[in-house]
């Protein structure tokens, strides 16, 4: 069996996240799973690097899967992206060893959010960053998600129900930049817990409007309560942006 | 009466084009209009700076209107962009001098128009640029547009018909480069005719694929032909990006 690996862009806008439900086709993987199951003519099941949630979208979503199929490379890549909807855009198509697999072998992801901050809104980044009007302070912000870096238990800032899985994680980096009314915050790590992103984003956000003091990370850590952190951030500005393997 | 003017960007997407039509409200210029009505209490009418096509887009279209309210420009600003569809966001209100028309007045305006230059689709310009797989020669419709400079009669890049009116006008600057995939086209000039960039679009986009030579613009230019000139490009590369004054 050959083993295909892909590189996804999406945008995420109108579809119920990554992961095929049962009954809804509106799902990413549903789609490649259809395309490609019609491609070859039998069922094909396409691996993620990892879900997705609905309305989020990704610049570098890593998925692969099997085939016998003697297509070239080049006539997958332009079979799938004739028959995909326009907003799903396979970037990449690459043979791979029979090992590989696109959610065991991750090393990190990088994942980026975007806030327009400013109060008067965007006509064009409304579908692809969050619209705030306060302006927020970029140092603060700075100070508290250095706190967030390194190996820590981050169920506090995630919607994980009780687990006997570890929520320990280890963020490398953020960075936190401004460009024109954009704020651009960018994470990397070696895996991120249900809702973590959007969870750290809504914290990140009270810090930088004031809201909350610096410290509230620590608390937040210290004593891993989903109910004291800050607002899940709605999806439309994050973007999974690229999977390390 | 008070001399109010907006700068307006717009998502051209959804509408039928600028200008307001008897029966469909999905026009620019009819939401704006609907907007200050409601407003003001009475009937207010947006004088535009032109037409832009369904479907073409707009970072600085001018507009103007008149009333007698005695709301503050911030007030104003802050009314529009709540009660108008996110889709149409106001940039601008400034008060003018009761002479200021934002049509008559127009000294020049600048559009820009993108073409996304790659086999592989974007999912996130495909709503603001026009697809091209096959490579385009930049340097040959760079040459190509030097011909259009300057004072011509372009009825033949228009789609105007029979008239009166001069179809003559003058380009001052066109610019033509490349980032990345996406070629980006730029035309400053006094005034453009109906469907006159798509149209100039059109041909050199098919002397920057080589099925025409650089000499083409002359022939139509000297024929003044439309049926000779090339397709009008589709609308949704196409931003009106500045009106000057």
């Amino acid at each position: 069996m050959r083993n295909i690996k892909l590189i996804i862009e999406y945008d995420g806008s109108r579809y119920s996240g990554w992961q095929r439900l049962k009954g809804a086709d509106e799902t990413i993987q549903g789609k490649l799973e259809g395309v490609l199951t019609q491609m070859v003519g039998s069922p094909i099941e396409v691996i993620g690097s990892g879900r997705t949630d609905a309305g989020v979208h990704a610049r570098g979503q890593v998925a692969n899967f099997h085939t016998k199929s003697d297509m070239s490379l080049k006539e997958i890549h332009k079979y799938m992206n004739y028959y995909l909807p326009q907003d799903i855009v396979v970037k990449e198509v690459k043979e791979v060893s029979e090992k590989f697999h696109s959610r065991y072998n991750v090393k990190s992801k990088k994942y980026v959010c975007y806030i327009w901050n400013h109060w008067i809104p965007s006509a064009f980044h409304r579908k692809y960053s969050y619209h705030l009007s306060e302006k927020l302070d970029i140092a603060l912000m700075q100070e508290a998600s250095e706190k967030l870096l390194g190996t820590h238990d981050f169920i506090g800032f995630s919607s994980v129900k009780k687990t006997n899985k570890s929520t320990t994680r280890t963020i490398k980096e953020i960075t936190i930049t401004k460009e024109g009314n954009m704020v651009i915050f960018s994470f990397i790590g070696d895996g991120f817990l249900y809702n973590m992103v959007r969870i750290i984003m809504g914290t990140l956000i009270e810090i930088g409007l004031k809201q909350k003091k610096v410290s509230y990370i620590d608390e937040i850590l210290e004593s891993k309560t989903r109910s004291i952190a800050g607002k899940t951030l709605s999806p439309q500005g994050l973007f999974l942006e690229e999977v390390y393997y």
